[in-house]
């Protein structure tokens, strides 16, 4: 007897290219589960909108940016469902409901909106909780409520499994326990209660070697960065500061070029192998930095040439969108009729 | 040259039948202004619901009474738009894309919503800032951003003119913060700026002499109480303490007796006199009261009887609230058009 398939839902904000953190974080896994799970893939610009909501012309021209980077990484338009948040209506009414649900002081403390806010406020680590607290309270309602604009999301489409990066497991338990709210109140069994799906490599520091590879943090390489760019962000990247003549040995533990070697070199024998030289000392950044280069060329020079190929038709990369989302409607739909049937709100046909 | 039409938006949330506090407050404007201006009156379930959630079965049950006691007390459903929020999905779109536009702070601000936290919370009005704070953030998300649910249900119909009780005021301005938000940042002119429109007696005081009539006070008259209640508790009610025995003069200021007789009673000149009398003296409490069960029975007795009239035939009133809510729809529909195509969201038809 085969297991019923289950149902992944995955997104991205349309605020910029993506990038290799993204791949590490997320998208990998949803390439890789494509063919296993039913997989919606959510362009979220409604949420983009949530710390954008002065630019909607940026967060509009991301749209098509972002599904060319998930049609150029191997997300195949006929098995996942590629689809557009603010064309999905049902998703707008689902939070609606899901907001009595949670109270404003859970939501104040969710930790993954506390870093957000501290990004969008452009506070500094070490800013004392009580002066955050009332930084904190001058961000858009909107963006205090978007962990249940994400329930929303994962809820309307029965969503099992979310590939998330570490960082976004907060999200995933308040999802939970909206699911669990809404279920005990209103009756049993009507909303699926999701699991986040974390990869092994969860986060990818940035070429700087900061903890996060982020574009406001201008630390990030692209999916769709030309190969000299790429090559250039390399030979700048930060790694071990005091591995400074050849001779001496190094560190590989938080080194960022190992790490990326790790995620991305698939002969994992001769990672281990440069990694011992370079511990032994003996073994210069640069030839490191030669082999992650020619190891991400090789990954990125396909995903490259299959998005050069989308960009020459932005239209049709639309139309694909437009069908996903005509598809997914189907499922939010239905998601939505059985929510207002167990909340009394089955008014008319 | 005649000037345009001009829209009024009302509405109540459905959690119990309407009383006198309502009529005054409100609904007396609406049933007076229906001729002469476009008139959409909503009723708010899903605002009903953000301090409801556990109790849907009551909201709902509660739609059609309201929806009786706005044809009983003589909104014409050919006239009027009568329209239930729930099935106006472009609602929920409108609050989502407003919440971007407020922040935290602001909501936390609103008097009328900190006068509501108090009465869900049922914090003594004498409870200290500072604990009223850490009480508040326990009320759901939804509570919180209700005044953008309200704005949204406001600009939605493009609304001049919002008839609304005094305590209600600050809900309109932060409507009025929210359009111009909107339109500085999206486009001029998108939105419409509502007024309030306050009635002379903007707020009838309860049986008891409380400052306002509410249901969950128990000092209410409804629309839809049979005679002999009304009697009843026009018998029980608080006039002036100090006015001991007939012969004693009265005081007619704070006078519940006297402030209903102001708001009810067409012949102004016989109210003067009985106001003159009983700050003389000689005029018993009882005489007063008489002539309010009077003028009340008066007033409610059509009332009833056309209620009773749309009580038999329930299935009728649900179905003049959908020929609304469809007519409602074309206008909610066009908006949120406007809208989204103002924000940049207009991806396909």
């Amino acid at each position: 007897m085969e297991a019923p398939i289950k149902t992944i839902l995955t997104g991205d904000r349309p605020t910029g290219p993506l990038h290799l953190g993204h791949y590490v974080g997320s998208l990998k896994n949803r390439v890789q589960l494509q063919h296993q799970y039913r997989t919606f893939v959510l362009v979220a610009d409604m949420q983009a909108l949530t710390d954008n909501a002065d630019n909607p012309a940026k967060v509009r021209q991301n749209v098509a940016e972002v599904v060319m980077d998930y049609l150029a990484i191997g997300l195949e338009p006929k098995v996942v469902t590629i689809c557009l948040q603010s064309m999905l209506p049902e998703l707008a009414e689902l939070m609606m409901y899901y907001l009595n649900l949670v109270t404003v002081a859970r939501l104040q403390r969710n930790p993954t909106v506390k870093e957000e806010y501290r990004r969008i406020l452009r506070a500094p680590a070490d800013t004392p909780e009580e002066e955050l607290r009332e930084l904190e309270a001058q961000v858009p309602a909107g963006f205090l409520c978007y962990p249940v604009s994400q329930a929303a999301d994962i809820t309307a489409f029965k969503a099992h499994l979310v590939p998330v990066g570490e960082d976004q497991k907060p999200m995933i338990e308040q999802t939970v326990e909206i699911v669990r709210s809404f279920n005990r109140t209103y009756g049993q069994d009507v909303l699926v209660e999701p699991e986040a799906l974390i990869p092994q490599i969860a986060r990818l520091p940035g070429t700087d070697g900061q903890a996060k590879m982020g574009k406001s943090l201008g630390n990030a390489i692209y999916l769709s960065d030309p190969a000299d760019v790429v090559a250039k962000k390399i030979k700048g990247m930060f790694t071990d500061p005091k591995h400074l003549r050849v001779e001496d040995p190094g560190t590989v533990e938080g080194n960022p070029v190992f790490t990326y070697l790790d995620a991305f070199d698939p002969d994992v024998e001769k990672v281990q192998g440069l990694k011992d030289h370079y511990r032994r000392g003996g073994l210069g950044d640069s030839v490191v930095k030669k082999r992650l280069a020619e190891v991400l060329e090789s990954f990125l020079s396909p995903i490259r040439k299959r998005r050069e190929d989308y960009a020459k038709d932005p239209a049709g990369v639309m139309r694909l969108l437009k069908e996903g989302t005509d598809r997914a409607r189907e499922t939010t739909a239905s998601t939505l009729a059985s929510v207002r049937k167990a909340m009394h709100l089955d008014y008319w046909p």
